[in-house]
């Protein structure tokens, strides 16, 4: 099943941050606390403006997203959680 | 008896969400959940911009639909309910 | 007395919504709850746009239209109590 | 003492709704109810719209209008209550 | 001491309303209630407009203005209490 | 350390208000309360307007300013509390 | 790490405000309130107009802000809680 989200939605699926340390070694957030990012599943066309013109997505398919912890909406997708939230959302893309 | 919905709202019926495992098998959600799904009765002819101009809808009669838990205002037609949601709460098309 | 509504606004009287069954026999909805069916009994001009020109109105007199349940403000005119809603408030014509 | 409402206000004076039955008998309606309908008594010069044009008013002095039950301030000028109110307040124009 | 008020604003001192009866007797509003009239004694330069362009006042020093019982804020100048309202909280001039 | 205010940001020191009587003497206003006046410390470059362009600003260092008793949000630059309001936020300049 | 703020969206890293003398000596803020400054460590690509234009950035990487206690998002960034705000959060730039 795949989810074409309509204008300037996002959908996002939650992934744990991963710290690395100066050696390299790698520590998981602490669990318990819904992480607050995600990679980007999928994104519409972009934003109808008020000029009536289409404004393309600033993000894209596989981008790693940093959001605010009560943004989007969640739904289940086959059984799966993820969430829907707009472009507007987004605070940030992280870059590896 | 059939609704003309106006501008851009969309006359939606809730259908249950249907997953399939690996090996075919079709999974129903856990029942008593209102399914956040459903299927396009009804479209406008698109919302009335700011310009004046009609912009048409990105949804059309027979989409299945994503949309939040409390999305649209839920009528009585003919003794089944439906629900008339805006484009603007649907969050997604699900594409088969 | 007649009413002329001004600008984007709308008289409506609540009525019955009636089912046919498929045998053609009429069954009334549940009596008690208020109809969220009426039919518009005057129209204003339409609705002033911000570009200072007036948008005709999608709904005319007779049309049997659909509204959310607390929708418009009920008025008495001539001992009978009618709603004035905006065209925005309507859902949906009924085609019958 | 005269009243020159500023921009889309309009100044009413509440009155009693009269019906008449079928045989010409005027019934007031029920006491204790503060009436919707009023006489305007005074009208602005028209709304400033947003690209600064002035929009004529759409009542006139005399009118007989119909409003919401918690529509307008209410004045008291020269002893007497009146409501004032803006255009936007006024649901409709009563046609005798 | 001279206060110019920004763009829209407006100095008003509350005055007390005058009555005058038929005969020529003036009578004073019950006292207790703050008085919904005021001078005008300094006005802003306009409101500036969406499109940039400043809106010359509709009001000027010296009128009577009539406005509602919340309208501005109380400030004290030079010991005295002078309201400091936006043209659009004064509902109307009252011309003698 | 000096700050430069963004856009239409106004830094403001309260300052007692005076009053001078007719024959010359100054009263300072009863202590206790927090003065609605003050000095503009620094100004924005100005509000970027809707269509993008800058509009100056209407006040100017040194400006003895008047403003409603919330405005403004608190901030202690080198242990010295001051004020950062919106040129919005100013009801008007005192000119001695 | 990075992340690349979306429009204009500001990542600003909080610091202690300090203070010095006129004798040159540096008096850090009490402990116990969170300081109101902070450095810009990303800045987004500016804010999407109303016309669609991108309005370019008025504060930039290294600047050190002032902002409303409650401005922002707090988020963790590889176990550094950093805040996202938008530039219109931002009060003003401190110019050492």
């Amino acid at each position: 099943m795949k989810i074409r989200p309509l204008h300037d939605r996002v959908i996002v699926k939650r992934v744990e941050a991963e710290r690395t340390t100066a050696s390299g070694i790698v520590i998981p957030d602490s669990a318990g606390e819904k992480p607050d990012q995600g990679e980007v599943l999928a994104v519409g066309n972009g934003k109808i403006q008020d000029n009536g013109e289409v404004r393309p997505m600033a993000v894209k398919v596989g981008d790693r997203v940093l959001f605010g912890k009560y943004a989007g909406q969640s739904v289940k997708v086959e059984g799966e959680e993820v969430l829907v939230m707009r472009e507007e959302d987004i605070m940030g893309v992280i870059e590896a």
